[in-house]
């Protein structure tokens, strides 16, 4: 059968922090160098006390409030981050990460195992954990010069690893914000995980995990595997607003990574089908294949009551931080039900804990979407905690 | 990479009706010759009026209430279908065939293209839908010799054909029997379904759908999309109960559909990761690529309300068929709100319908599984349809 061949995405440079001397990892290796790529906006106050780090989610990158240099979009938080946005880079100095593991810049499979010209991790790039993005991160941000942060924020796996944060380094968290996620993956999580990993192992390019040698990607699988969590970031509401049972031509191009068009009914496929193609073929542009299986299983494996001997309050035991919890209604992913269990926990915990569940058809993928209650919400948390805090007026957002 | 070879399925003869001179198709065709194969339990009463038709859902087969020939596993409603079981056997005389399209012995994709000798369908086999299937049944029981049916049930994909039987054939259904169904496939469905067909065409042993010349089967493609629809058709809550996070020692056996076994961390994967590999591996023995892709096509086209020009009541009107409609509370596939839609339709063209949610975290699979609240639905709405019928007294359930 014809290989996929996959225009190759432009070189880019990216702003990194290198780390030489490594990480020990939970699975007890130590991986070095270690380099995280990372973006920053705003400007860090003289007392480094208005520092914000964002949490990107499984397949977001540290291109949070820019046009992206790889796809040439608008940055994936773009409405909720910058000048006069809820997280006001005129007020806040903003930090974000590509995870480790990941794609964009950070080490991951992709990057060279030791000397710069040594050939790809590949599969063989050590298990990572959400709380081992955590250290990089703090690694990161302890590089920047900053001991506190004035908060932690981030949606899906992003509020996994403020979760993680909140826990690891809580004296360094004033405040934390995990958005649309849960302490622990569900097995249906993990399902759908384990059904994108089978998915991408039975791609014909996947190559045992060495597809660079044979000049491929495994776009085709990586391509399902993305099509079906897309299904998962969208209510059943939103998939029959935006999509219902329209049809349209197929075009019934064979040599993109989802084709099908064979099987279109009278010449036509639904618009749903043509949809979660072109989510499918777009991606594998921009995402690497064993980033995406590193970064599955650390979310899989996320579990912060195991971490603590099976109690989550005790995780939280002695916690300062504050704490606003979100969760949208028609999530089925992380459903409100995961943040009501992290709410009561945190309360066990004695935590200073908020929470709402934004009332939106938009399902998990909402708090990346127009959602104004969200937006207030964000808003209204970061002001109340710089209200508290013992932040000068240009923090806090008032006049001087 | 090494192809998966699969071992053939032992070579069963079903037994089969003959149309030699075929049926016409909806997609304007005629496809001929045309067999059927079924099989019957309990006994036709004289008067032929105690025939009830069992619809199977998408991978089922006609094999209800017996030993399966080819997996060897008992019939896929024993439990319901039987001697004093709610479908009784004693009372009603059983239908079920398999599929138009289907793989276990009626015309499909891998039946040959006209003489014995030729060479499969495969993917040129015609489109089908949910009401070229209900035609076939129809060819069926009228070569019987039944006029009548007593009632029309079935869950899913076999719900749908008891409402095409409701709307095609509405003089012939005394009662019919919706289970976790509806009446058009929603735009998730829809995106499922075709996560399900790029996971085959991924498949580097597709071969474009002509697979069987390389003498091999697409099975990992195949076991990544019943993996996928296999989360679908459970709960959040039942996936929690019987797997939560537990994990097992990782097997690693790489010749399987579904291996992944370099993805375990510590040596360790998740049962619900293993019993998911299971589900596609043991599901490539027994159907076939092109089936899957030819009925899945036909529920993604089925919208009865389409077929009447957008009005759903308008397809029932006049109907005198009693409904019994029946939906399962954690069924997220189909869940209570199609059936309730389909409730109202059927209220507005006048019908006589009950509906029932069963309570139940067993998700949509619930109708296949222990369900006594379900089963007395089943038992009380057959009892008195045949108590409202003027049928004699061994069927209604009475003495003498």
């Amino acid at each position: 059968m014809d290989q996929t061949v996959i225009a190759p995405a432009p070189v880019v440079e990216h702003e990194r922090a290198h780390f030489p001397e490594g990480l020990t990892l939970d699975c007890g290796m130590t991986l070095a160098p270690v380099e995280i790529a990372y973006r920053t906006y705003g400007t860090l106050s003289e007392a480094r006390d208005n520092a914000i780090l964002i949490c990107h989610a499984l397949t977001g990158d540290q291109y949070v409030a820019e046009t992206h240099p790889v796809t040439g979009r608008r940055g994936w938080w773009e409405r909720m981050v910058g000048p006069g946005r809820p997280i006001d880079t005129d007020r806040f100095f903003v930090i974000c990460s590509n995870v480790l593991g990941g794609c964009m810049g950070s080490t991951g499979p992709r990057s060279p195992r030791g000397a710069s010209d040594a050939e790809p991790w590949g599969t063989e790039f050590p298990p990572i954990t959400i709380r081992d993005m955590v250290r990089a991160q703090h690694a990161l941000v302890r590089s920047l010069g900053i001991e506190h942060l004035f908060a932690v924020v981030g949606g899906s796996m992003g509020g996994m690893q403020v979760l993680e944060w909140a826990t690891t380094y809580p004296e360094m968290v004033k405040a934390a914000m995990p958005i649309a996620t849960s302490a622990f993956h569900s097995a249906q999580n993990i399902a759908f995980n384990e059904v994108s990993r089978q998915a991408i192992f039975a791609d014909p390019d996947w190559h045992g995990g060495r597809y660079w040698e044979a000049g491929v990607i495994p776009a085709r699988g990586l391509a399902v595997a993305r099509m079906m969590a897309h299904i998962t970031y969208l209510s059943e509401d939103a998939l029959t607003r935006k999509f219902g049972r329209r049809v349209r031509k197929s075009d019934g191009t064979p040599n993109q990574p989802c084709s099908g068009g064979s099987l279109s009914m009278f010449g036509e496929i639904f618009e749903v089908e043509s949809y979660l193609r072109h989510q499918g073929s777009s991606f594998v542009r921009r995402f690497d294949a064993n980033s995406y299986l590193t970064i599955t299983r650390a979310m899989d494996w996320m579990d912060i009551a195991a971490e603590s001997d099976g109690d989550l309050a005790d995780a939280f035991a002695g916690t300062r931080t504050r704490f606003c919890v979100v969760s949208f209604s028609s999530d089925w992913l992380f459903p409100t039900s995961q943040s009501r269990t992290l709410v009561r926990a945190l309360m066990r915990a004695g935590a200073n804990v908020s929470s709402v569940e934004i009332e939106t058809d938009k399902g998990h993928d909402a708090f990346l979407l127009d959602e104004p209650d969200f937006d207030r919400t964000v808003r209204g948390f970061l002001s109340g905690v710089a209200e508290h805090a013992d932040l000068p007026a240009r923090v806090r957002g008032g006049a001087g």
